[in-house]
């Protein structure tokens, strides 16, 4: 294998491979980063984590465990304190009783996504995915050989909005699954309890799975605790899977702990798919989250509430040049804008790197309907925040 | 979502699952850990696993990395410096240069092998497996929808041997890649050059992938400092994907960290199937993988000299008992013996839980050819080890 990137032979290795594996696509996001990757100066708003590091109070409970000798192989579903924990978690955060059997530890929210797709899709089956969203999901139906069907919502003046018509209207007997992701990434549409009552009775009727993605429920700017949710309107035996990530809501994002919150009928399924994807999750890190859970409950609303004025920064800088459309988000952590007269948003992306020396993420990246926007992640401190938008909106003003 | 396993409803959840995920085995292995699990004085046997808890030296790198706030999203291959000192390592121990861009970093060997036969085999496909062998490369082709097509190797006076016209004879339009493990888990079974030869020749004849776990390359008792490597025999561009981990030579079964060696050319679709598995690996844990690499070599060769005492210690014991049948390991650490008169290894694994309190692992979790085995992990303490197979010898001895 010595320079093995000299012969034109190699070339053959790549088209060697499954035709679902050489045509996944690189992630739209990622593409950008690598462009703007180590420049003096710049402000990365583009991926969907904010500034703030994990706090060292769970960093510091990885590392009690480490030093305890917590290095052996451990449960494929879960240590049991940290099901435990998130059992409490929804039972507060929710308000109703659930338990430990419930809960799934993952390596990811991402590998939450590809367990349950693969539990409920393989080759030729269609899942649908309203969009734009974050990309993730459909690539992971199109390596297990399935179509992720985009639906695009619509964009007007009372922002986005799911049309239930044209989504129904995609429904065909090869459809297995409805993504759906609210709070949204990217735009920061949220369904209302109308929409989650409305998305159920679809999928009841056409006996469809639905793939909860609700990672950004603790992100929401409208009353009360949290977003709507699906656990608000569906029955026990439901067909609704969750996915959920300790990612956002600890700042947890390079750890790579999620978790499935699925009916315990579900659990050996779900196990085998574990044990077969990554074997589980490091013991020492499912402490961490333990304590993500159990003493955290004042850093997640510091997060929320540093959100909340992102939010405000970034709305007011890109309204006031007079050439953006968006909708104020919802929920999330992101504003997601069209610039006018900005069609091709990769270009722009890379523009503002070069320009403004901030990292955007192209719209392109997140499916159909998107394409005209660009996604800015405003889970910051707000001086750089305002420093970084005060930018983007300089640029768009002189440029466009 | 209350007591839904009262409700008769929930059992039709499972079976609107997809099939191929309905029928993901659970893993032999996993079931007796279950079954002996917590037992006072139990001396576990059963998992590919040692004693030994990580090194100090170790966790202590990713302690430091996680108070210096390296808790973020991290390149999809890997961070550079481990990529870095993966391609030393193997310079070093293959004789021959080696490049970081050969190298990917995963969430376990067993994401490497679930990332590998997802980037070579989908829906319809056939995946050779040389049996007895660990069952998850098995079922994790099963779940992309691929068929495992299990080969027996052949139990003789002269130990394992594959069946190289039995491997060609399983040979079909479909298939599209050879799973080869070697060292073998669970036999011991390691191929000479000569039989890396031959298999290469049949992959190149017939235009198949090989993909070559190497896990156990160096708990190898022959001559030199590693067991033969398809790197000894394969030139830059033949269809070889290497899998290994660092659980096994640097006790580091509980972290969950493998990667991959292959052609560079492939470097942009193992990242996307990294991107939508598990979106990389953990920063801090990948510090304490570049310093088990670079500080490990003594802690490695301890652990070496350890299995081979210990193999010495399980073949005396068994074979005194006159009543099992094994072939002393070229490889790995695990003795896998047959006892006269017991076929059903499932049952004889519990009874020995319940009897002589020592865990082993049924030969029926490790496909064709291995039903009457069971398998003992030798990777122990000696004192603790000798204890063991004195009370499983004993058991044989007086109940068979």
């Amino acid at each position: 294998m010595n320079n093995p990137a000299l012969k034109p032979q190699s070339i053959a290795l790549a088209e060697a491979l499954r035709e679902a594996a050489q045509s996944a696509p690189e992630s739209g996001i990622v593409e950008a980063m690598k462009y703007g990757h180590g420049r003096d100066g710049m402000i990365p708003l583009w991926a969907g984590e904010g500034d703030l590091p994990t706090p060292s109070f769970i960093c510091e409970a990885a590392t009690r465990a480490l030093a305890a000798g917590e290095t052996f192989y451990t449960w494929q579903r879960g240590i049991p304190p940290l099901r435990e924990a998130l059992a409490r978690y929804h039972t507060a955060l929710y308000g109703r009783a659930f338990a430990p059997e419930e809960f799934y530890v993952t390596g990811s929210g991402m590998q939450a996504i590809q367990i349950v797709i693969g539990m409920v899709a393989g080759s030729g089956d269609e899942v649908l995915i309203p969009t734009p969203t974050w990309p993730n999901a459909a690539a992971a139906a199109g390596i297990v050989g399935a179509h992720a069907v985009e639906v695009p919502m619509s964009f007007g003046n009372d922002g986005w909005s799911l049309d239930l018509d044209r989504l129904a209207a995609a429904v065909t007997p090869k459809t297995r699954a409805l993504f759906v992701v609210s709070p949204s990434n990217p735009t920061g549409w949220t369904a209302t309890r109308a929409d989650l009552n409305a998305l159920l009775a679809l999928a009841r009727h056409h006996g469809l799975w639905i793939i909860a993605d609700e990672t950004y429920a603790r992100f929401w700017y409208g009353e009360g605790p949290r977003a709507p949710s699906f656990f608000d309107v569906m029955d026990a035996d439901d067909r609704i899977l969750f996915v959920n990530t300790f990612s956002k809501n600890w700042a947890m994002t390079g750890w790579r702990i999620g978790w499935i919150a699925a009916h315990p009928a579900l659990g050996q399924v779900i196990e085998n798919m574990i044990q077969y994807a990554t074997s589980g999750v490091a013991q020492f890190m499912q402490r961490a989250a333990v304590t993500a859970i159990e003493r955290g409950e004042s850093f997640v609303a510091h997060l929320i509430e540093r959100a909340r004025r992102g939010r405000e920064i970034s709305c007011n800088a890109l309204a006031a040049t007079g050439r953006v459309r968006f909708a104020q988000p919802d929920g999330a952590f992101y504003l997601f804008f069209a610039v006018d007269g900005e069609t091709d948003t990769r270009r722009l992306v890379m523009r503002l790197i070069d320009e403004a020396n901030v990292g955007l993420a192209p719209g392109t990246a997140f499916g159909a309907g998107g394409e005209h926007f660009v996604r800015l992640c405003f889970a910051r401190n707000p001086e750089q925040l305002e420093a970084a938008v005060g930018r983007v909106a300089s640029v768009i003003s002189n440029r466009v």
